[in-house]
């Protein structure tokens, strides 16, 4: 695995006075966030809840007889790619070629490609790298006669030996990608099934693109009651190679995929889960959508309590202009906005090393690129140059903002870190 | 100026065959967007529009009289810093201190620091930078009592021979960071002219606050003459130090700030625009603005056409599963979506390498972290495999989600690249 880069002056929450600290040596410089050692806006991930996490979800796993493939694209940081797989990760789930080459730097021989794989460079990688790496083993989707034409025809043109291993997505009507019917969908796999170049491997959907505000729940059931149905009408037709897999589940619904396949299906099909967003969880959305999870699995409930948010960010109290306006060195270079805007969960006054938690009387109203605009109640004893941490909604379009984020323990002592790769 | 690392693996749209491209070489190797050379999605810089761009503002400011100390938050890119530089921008604004280590390291000796120097590592980065430095001709805003203490605190706790240049920020009610009222702005004012550690060199405000629907024109413009009443106050009282900076302008409202002072403030105020958009533009939320400003602004408008959109990203038809619907290979992770969502410019069908423009009737309607959600009308010709050319909304969002980005020439040749620093 190659070695990430040290910190530099490229990362931006480097202390003032490092110049160049090797991944290897950060945990011996005894940083601490709450002393105010590191240059805020500073990321933090908490390791007691990375652990608990990794350890969670391979326990819900094994008691539901599934595979986890992360999503390794929440993230992008092999320093917790190779936390899941130690913890016994199937494989990774990619979505880019791009994030299958940063895969391939760091050793990763399993790679479900959740998506198409379309384009002419991102198909030669692929190829290339799967006739280099006879254990390369990568699984990609197809929804489409054109997209079969597509790597067939890719695949044709440099006589590969080896067939590549592909899934059929099946899609909803409004939704992402994805064969629509099931009718097209089974006249798709076999398709594949008679392709000299493909190999039918397994049948995928996501259900994370299931909207609805009322009946989401039932409408994702349904969902993947049709994949269910599909992948045993392709099994009986005897359109797969190998032992298939069946393969769904985002973040919100991976007990729905876990726990709805009898064991007959459960005897022939691997069952393998995608989430990505259980590794941090968060401090809003999904902690929010694991918290149902938990109320309806009892596999789940049965681990007793869930997973933990893992990321906060810390910034400096800038400027209180207001009584009741504070503005954070917090912004949408910093924190995900798709969803909610970063929640204020403690503060710390300058000279003190002990968070207070904040209450829902604070609240982020407006994020620009380099600030936030928070709400506080007018007797708020938080003034200019002390910290706030907050939490976060949706860690993928948070991961992307930093290329390091610091791992602390729960003092806020700085023990490693990781690097992204975006 | 150091040389920008060489594109590699962790690149997201480095050709497939390339594992090391140095900065130098790129132009070299010929690359071709529309013919499939570098991985998609990729972002494209237009050479002859950032040519016109920094052109185009140079000779707005001579025209008006005024300097332009660009806004590099929004690229990031050493690179377009330098060939601002080079068109004449009296320095460079920043709004965090990780930014201004960026510009240190790549020889920017005028910073305008449009923010409160908060937090330890913060202000040590800084002040140990002026030690360092004479050369280094740094200001910052102060907008409280408590910001001033701060920072005199820091200055005396090391004897600094240099006092720190601020200058006081005007906010707006219910706004951002900014004192609120004239009687405590100038109260402020006249505080640090007192200080020992302080220098005040100027008064800043950030007119893009001001958020109305109907009548916002009207309200910079009564929020900049405030600033303006401020300055002249100010002056006549004998705060400042040397010859002191008015400095406003966001990319919305530049010509505001450049034509409303009278000639004898002139005379007495060097006035500093910090448009950081301009270089790029981009073609929706900045391009109506900017039009905006070409029917209003005699100066601009002498100039003949305006600023042109120099950011476009390159996608491909993933999936079209349904006849109005495409998903193409662009997401939250390329892609600004805080203003609108990637506008669809033009289409090139699989092997052809002419672009098609496309209408109104091509929509992105959805974007997930990797996917791009188009409707399409159901006779497109676009299918699986086809290129799709979007433009963007608000460059500051694009540009941090790229660790580098192509510049192109009109034929979609690569003949360069530029490298960002998030």
């Amino acid at each position: 695995m190659t070695d990430p880069a040290p910190l530099n002056w490229t990362f931006k929450a480097l202390p003032a006075r490092e110049n160049e600290v090797p991944f290897g040596e950060i945990a011996s410089r005894n940083w601490n966030v709450l002393a105010g050692d590191v240059m805020l806006p500073a990321a933090v991930l908490r390791e007691s809840a990375l652990d608990h996490n990794l350890r969670w979800m391979q326990r819900f796993c094994e008691l539901t007889g599934v595979e986890i493939c992360p999503h390794g694209k929440t993230t992008m940081a092999p320093e917790l790619f190779k936390r899941q797989i130690a913890a016994g990760a199937w494989g990774m789930t990619a979505a880019t070629t791009a994030q299958v080459r940063v895969y391939r730097q760091h050793g990763i021989n399993r790679i479900l490609f959740a998506n198409e794989l379309i384009g002419r460079q991102n198909i030669l990688y692929i190829l290339d790298e799967l006739d280099r790496d006879p254990d390369f083993d990568f699984y990609c989707l197809v929804d489409s006669d054109a997209a079969v034409e597509i790597l067939e025809g890719a695949l044709a043109e440099r006589k590969s030996p080896r067939r590549l291993q592909v899934l059929v997505e099946l899609g909803l009507p409004g939704g992402r990608a994805g064969v629509r019917s099931e009718a097209e969908i089974i006249a798709l796999a076999e398709r594949v099934a008679q392709s000299s170049h493909l190999a039918l491997r397994g049948v995928e959907a996501f259900e994370g693109i299931v909207q609805s505000d009322s009946d989401r729940e039932d409408r994702v059931r349904q969902f993947l009651k049709r994949l269910i149905d599909v992948a045993e009408i392709c099994d009986n037709m005897g359109f797969f190679e190998g032992r298939p897999l069946l393969t769904a589940g985002g973040s919100s619904f991976f007990d729905f995929v876990a726990e709805m396949p009898r064991d007959e299906l459960r005897s022939r099909f691997t069952i393998v889960l995608r989430s990505g967003c259980y590794v941090t969880d968060d401090s809003e959305f999904y902690q929010g959508t694991v918290e149902k999870l938990l109320r309806r699995s009892r596999a789940a409930a049965s681990l007793g309590d869930g997973l933990r948010p893992a990321i906060e960010l810390w910034a400096y109290v800038q400027s209180r202009p207001e009584p009741t306006r504070i503005i954070a060195g917090l912004g949408k270079r910093d924190a995900s906005h798709d969803v909610t805007l970063p929640k204020p969960l403690s503060g710390v006054r300058a000279g003190s090393s002990k968070p207070e938690a904040l209450g829902a009387d604070y609240r982020t109203v407006r994020l620009d690129d380099q600030h936030a605009y928070l709400d506080v109640p007018p007797d708020s004893e938080l003034q200019v140059g002390d910290m706030i941490c907050f939490g976060i909604s949706h860690p993928c379009t948070t991961f992307d903002r930093w290329q390091a984020m610091y791992v602390a323990d729960d003092d806020l002592n700085v023990v490693g870190a990781i690097r992204t790769y975006f």
